[in-house]
């Protein structure tokens, strides 16, 4: 592939108010910023897709958190794929596919060591998704966080979410005895017994989340992961068996609350049963991406793996999606593609 | 020591009726009882200690926790020692040292093997506290639940009661760098500091745990041993630094509580913080026994563990002695003390 002509500019999208809440379009600002030309060690990466993730609203507020918070009036950084356009780094040659962490913009100038070479025999998207950030957070969760072993029971909130979704589906793979989950909505609650292989699911909007994990795992469960906190968490800790353990991996449902939420009133159940809660970023376990890319990427090529995505067409509505990703728009990962 | 002729009976303490909220005398009844002949293996122990644990109340409910509930009508069994005065079990002499589970009474006819002959050369109690099951829990919890390691800094609730003062003084002794705690009184606070030699302690009745916590640990804390449930663990959970660990062994606030108690609200902080809260009975950990028994022992022969008892006389006195202990009425470990 000859070298691309660079533009002189690009779009970006910049964080340039914090929300209290729920976050407005007004809180963002579609710019047009020159695209740097490389320098030594560098490329110009045009990215096709984006990702849009639960993390990324509390990276909003400026607080110290596991994530730096974003500036304000500067790109919203975060996953993204796209191909070499321009390079001046060795072992980078235009039309490579590579991984990044440099947002929600259409062209990237970036030192190459920054980002990572992928396999594009694999839809490019994969990267962000069931083999990137997203799968290896489940696989984690589960399996080191979770100490999850086989014949295991288990229970996921979020469950028709991207980590959700793979969480079910890595415990079926690897012979849990019980995968139960709770959406949001019907259609949700369909496809993670009819697509995903879930042995039973809920809506938690239609009663009471312990009363209706209890019908559907009336033995209790071994691993609990939790994307919802609230709740859900408080049925999980009910229903645990001794020596169980919750993965704290998100608090979706408390995340655009301006008050306090309820804690969990029966936590001093943890002390009986032997419970652990244990909290996860996925920064702690790269190290088990080569095993994570090894069994996951086999199962992609396999076809035994059901990840969909959601994917918004057009740089433009990058906001769109992210704020319909905070309220359930999506199932499965979502995604931002930006034409090829 | 010559063989002694049994009484026909002995006294028992016996549980009669189940409490709501707080336990009252009335729902224990002293009753006398005959003094069985030892069969084959067996021994008659006269009971000279036996001790009143917080985990008792939670026996009194009839509900399925970690420990059996008490039957109504029957002896509140919990951990005695004794002297042997009559014995069919080889190996047991008359005036033999032993530790047992059989609880409340004065004599107590049992099976050899479900008995533990002790070293006399150290005070016989001491197997009910800092040898015992006190002292194993307080270890096992610091060091092994709780991921202890020199240098880390360490906050402690219920400080002044017997498993508190014992994770104080043992995170000392392995090298924290920081050992903090709380109790309910100026007498308990000035002790912790003077006597079992924490760094710094605060009366939690005096104001918000959470303000107290930061003005002593202004800097956080790695591992937070939880007594008491309540604001203290969401105080903790607030304090704990990255990778903190909370160790889950008691909630003696919200034990007689008859409504709900409100949960730790600032959970959600787990998750970036990886903070991993850990439930624990010392049931578990018995596998620590030789290695605690020859390291907390050690430092007793030597001198340096403070291990208070607060001792009630009088076999009469047990049900006083138990519920003044759930309300805080002694410092260290609550015994009661049968004669010899």
């Amino acid at each position: 592939m000859a070298e691309q002509t660079l533009p002189a500019t690009g779009r970006e999208w910049h964080l340039v108010k914090r929300p209290a809440g729920w976050p407005v379009p007004e809180d963002f600002a579609l710019v047009e910023a020159p695209v740097a030309e490389p320098g030594e060690g560098q490329i110009v990466v045009r990215n096709t897709f984006l990702s849009v993730d639960p993390y990324m609203r509390g990276r909003m507020n400026d607080v110290k958190s596991y994530a730096p918070p974003f500036a304000l009036g500067a790109v919203m950084d975060g996953g993204a794929v796209g191909r070499v356009v321009a390079s001046r780094a060795e072992g980078f040659a235009v039309g490579d596919a590579v991984l990044h962490a440099a947002g929600w913009r259409e062209y990237a100038t970036l030192d190459a060591a920054r980002t990572v070479k992928v396999d594009d025999s694999l839809p490019l998207q994969s990267y962000l998704g069931v083999l990137g950030m997203t799968g290896l957070t489940a696989y984690a969760g589960l399996l080191d966080v979770g100490g999850f072993k086989e014949g295991d029971a288990v229970f996921v909130s979020g469950a028709a979410g991207a980590v959700g979704s793979m969480v079910g589906q890595i415990a079926k793979l690897r012979g849990a005895s019980l995968v139960v989950g709770s959406a949001g909505s019907a259609e949700k609650v369909r496809k993670l017994t009819e697509e995903y292989g879930f042995d039973a699911a809920f809506n938690y909007k239609e009663g009471p989340v312990a009363e209706q994990l209890a019908k559907v795992a009336p033995d209790g469960v071994d691993v609990y992961f939790d994307n919802v906190g609230g709740d859900h968490l408080e049925a999980a800790i009910g229903a645990l068996k001794l020596h169980g353990r919750a993965v704290l991996c998100g608090a979706i449902a408390q995340y655009n609350d301006t008050t306090p939420p309820v804690g969990p009133r029966n936590l001093a159940l943890a002390i009986g049963k032997r419970l652990r809660l244990q909290g996860m970023l996925v920064s702690d376990h790269y190290g088990m991406q080569p095993q994570f890319v090894a069994e996951v990427g086999g199962w992609l090529r396999e076809g035994k793996l059901v990840h969909e995505e959601t994917v918004v067409d057009g740089f433009e509505h990058s906001v769109d999606a992210f704020l319909g990703m905070l309220k359930g728009a999506n199932t499965g990962k979502m995604l931002v593609a930006l034409g090829s």
